[in-house]
């Protein structure tokens, strides 16, 4: 038996076939014909094109269009010019050849990106990589082939790559496992989005197994067993039946409301990054929005997006939702998140710093451009909006003032809004919670960010190795914090949500209940399940 | 009328001197004769040495042998070999003249000062650069006499340096001002201690002031007026007899006992850093040490101070007090304050990581030498030990599973310690206010971290100008969780103290008083107005 990361739930029993990535040596030799040099190039990049149009047409058929558009990303990068021209010149000036040329640019491109302080910045390194590593591939005429012909395959490899993993046929493959990986790496991702189990970060699973060896994978446990006996295999299949089974149940609850055994209605609600994702929240049953974090609109581009851009964003998730409540969260940029068009003060501590509602409001030219797209897009729908780190009344009073500011140029220019929409605040910073009861009088919603709500509660930064073991949801201290929150909405008959990754934590739904938790908000795949553990509650 | 920082409060009304430090050119010209230039150096640096001999005589005379300190550190730099020793290194190779390899050298070394994160170790930068200036100016024959022989003088310079300051005659010095500086610079720390007012940070004073002009410096708005009409002066006039008489006033309270009207006997006690301190504790009236900050005693060395070291300090302290309460505080290291033998882990957000009891509990050899050394110590006073940082009930439990560790070992070496140490917390984070009720079952005593519980309860580092505005004491829910901790104390019958700066906060002190805390500690230099607020509180 072999512990690694689970990445995808379920379980699977299958032959493992070992994907190998053919080892390609990259030359130091100096060229000669650079013409020739430069044509093999141009060759290489054309047929990496033709293959990666195949595989993207494949991913949108496996995984639909939002996943896909990694691939969409990796073709701009084969079309920028500063991209592969700057392999051309590097073949020019320096006579080297067209594969090192290749590695050279790639490389420097790769630093940059992974030397950034964004996540999001960080993973685009890993795409160049990997379209590196194919126009390398396509020099060398040794582009990896992809090809499984057999049924209950158990693919085993150091890594997946997007593109390795959007060729995975999921009529033939039923699991994967990796050597390196986490559970937020992309064919983690990737391996949940396919709903196929995987185990990641196995650390030499390539070479303790061989091609054709029965494994079992338990993507719940994170383990791998390796030629089991009879007796294990037929409780593993008895195990993945069972799954096969609750997850069916659960497929049952997606039209069914969320109501508890004493009659309260909750609502389960899905967290949204891009407007696409409201698909996902609806094909899951999700009851609204509870947090749409619009920071994913603003980032990957050289300039803040548009009023116009924006609008149509909020209208796009509006109109989805069909009248059902959309919690849209104002900007929450700064702290571990930046911009490329925003330069930020350097900080010692930028978790305590200048971030989220305090950058808005500093920046206010900034926030009016996406308070007037909000305003605008609220007649399409049932909005809520609310503002991130708020730590006293002021700050909500002066973010409603500019919101008047824009409502007034908007009424001047003749633009309609709606004058239901709630305004809110996210109770994440522990002033919020311990003065819930007085700021409760003044807004019309909280929305309760356990994520940071913690961080700040026991003054430590979950991405901290050396602390990270103090980050504790159910820490009694921050579970008090929570029902003064709902205690003080609730006496000025406000309903409150919650948005952190707590409201999904199994563990936790059932006190959060209890304390009169109106509104549960969760990554779109947590929501069958919380509806399930809710309704099973007093 | 002209507006700086205040640096010492009090009032003054004087004739302009102005202190020019004489520019002094380091020319690049190389030199043939090295033999000549390393006995012009050493002539130097012999000269500097003996001046800083007197200086510090007449320091200790004027500031005391702690003050005074300070130019011990800059002889100890004369003798240190790796810094001179660099200088005539610098005439031998590079054939550069004296100056030119004196300025070189301590470029260097003031450059790594700087770049420390460590407060204190870039404060050290400061007394390079001053000890360069001596040498320097020594080399061109042209050192600044400070001669002043009026009575009521005024002194006006760009910044003073810590020998600039401690030539100061009291006698005749009335007043300094200064172009540069803040509230925490040097020179304003020494004009404190030789009780005279100052006004710094005035930017420009120099330049529109001229020697004789007659200036009132008013040190408790940070104001300077120019040749004042006689009104004026007869109005500061007033207000400086005022000033001195109420100073007065607070001196007769320095053997009173504290209590308020309604007859609640209040402790009022001050903070130290070093041990000597507790003298200016003693003549400030005191009632005990309400925080003895034990990281100083770590800083500025190239290992941990030993047991047998610590036990001397908290003995010193303990046998001073006379059988006054003496709270002394574990190592409070990480976050902003570092240590160069205790390599701590590159943090995102040191305030939220590796820090005080996380680092003890985690490091226990280095924690259990100073719990065996308050031990032994405890016999000699009247001690309570407080952890800092805690943010739960299982970090309380673990410490004190070290102490008994401790105890245990000690009685084993037949080596005595105290059964009536009192062992406490100090609550800084928002969770230990939250759950003050429950931790107070287990505690002898609480005392409020007011400048870390602020920072954590509003999310905003105070060392972030961007944020700074943040920081606010009377922040609402900032006194909830004050109020919160003292009633959960005083319903186990605890007692519970204030040692962050709001407990010397004259706003503060009546809301304070109010709630019902035990004990106030604060700088030595406030402790008496403090009194003086507290007993006309009901």
């Amino acid at each position: 038996m072999r512990k690694g990361i689970a990445a995808s739930k379920g379980y699977a029993i299958g032959k493992v076939f070992i994907q190998e990535h053919e080892e390609i040596v990259i030359s130091d030799v100096k060229i000669n014909d650079i013409q020739a040099e430069k044509e093999l190039l141009q060759r290489a990049l054309v047929s990496s094109k033709e293959q990666l149009e195949k595989i993207k047409a494949k991913a949108v058929e496996s995984m639909g269009e939002e996943k896909a558009e990694v691939f969409e990303a990796h073709i701009t990068l084969l079309d920028d010019p500063e991209f592969t021209g700057a392999m051309e010149l590097e073949i020019e000036t320096n006579s080297v050849n067209a594969m090192k040329a290749v590695d050279g640019v790639t490389n420097t491109f790769v630093m940059i990106f992974e030397s950034m302080e964004d996540a999001y910045m960080r993973e685009r390194a890993a795409d160049i990589k990997d379209v590196s590593k194919r126009i390398i591939a396509n020099i060398a005429g040794k582009v990896d082939s992809f090809e499984i012909t057999e049924a209950n395959t158990i693919v085993v490899a150091h890594d997946l790559t997007p593109s390795d993993t959007a060729q995975l046929d999921r009529s033939k493959v039923v699991a994967f496992l990796t050597n390196i990986g986490g559970r937020t790496s992309h064919s983690a991702i990737m391996a949940r989005t396919l709903e196929i189990p995987a185990v990641v970060g196995l650390k030499d699973i390539t070479t303790s197994v061989k091609n054709g060896d029965t494994v079992i994978v338990d993507g719940i446990e994170g383990v791998v067993i390796v030629n089991p006996d009879e007796a294990t295999v037929q409780e593993y299949v008895a195990k993945r039946e069972k799954f096969v089974a609750e997850q069916e149940e659960l497929k049952k609850l997606i039209s069914v409301k969320t109501v508890t055994k004493s009659g309260k209605r909750i609502e389960v609600c899905g967290n949204i990054g891009k407007p696409e994702d409201v698909h996902q929240v609806l094909a899951n049953g999700g009851d609204g929005v509870g947090l749409f974090r619009t920071e994913f609109l603003y980032m990957d581009r050289d300039s803040a997006p548009t009023e116009e851009e924006q609008f149509e964003s909020y209208k796009y998730v509006l109109e989805k939702m069909e009248g059902k409540q959309v919690v849209i969260r104002t900007l929450d940029i700064g702290g571990d998140k930046t911009l490329p068009y925003l330069p930020l003060p350097e900080e010692m501590n930028p978790f305590l710093g200048y971030r989220a509602i305090r950058l808005c409001l500093d920046k206010k030219e900034l926030f009016k451009v996406q308070l007037r797209a909000l305003l605008r897009a609220s007649i399409y729908g049932n909005l809520c909006v609310m503002f991130p780190m708020i730590s006293g009344l002021e700050e909500f009073v002066q973010a409603k003032e500019v919101v008047d500011e824009c409502k007034a140029e908007l009424k001047a220019e003749g633009k309609e809004y709606s004058e239901t929409t709630q305004w809110g605040i996210m109770v994440e910073i522990p002033a919020a919670a311990v003065y819930a009861d007085e700021l409760a009088k003044h807004v019309d919603f909280f929305s309760i960010g356990t994520n940071d709500l913690i961080q700040y509660t026991l003054a430590a930064d979950r991405m901290s190795e050396k602390v990270s073991y103090l980050y504790n949801p159910m820490h009694p201290a921050v579970l008090r914090l929570i029902k003064m929150t709902i205690d003080g909405a609730h006496k000025h008959g406000k309903w409150v949500g919650m948005c952190g990754e707590m409201a999904g934590d199994e563990a936790a739904i059932a006190t959060l209940v209890e304390y009169g938790l109106d509104e549960f908000s969760m990554s779109a795949s947590s929501i069958l399940n919380a509806k399930k553990i809710i309704i099973e509650q007093e």
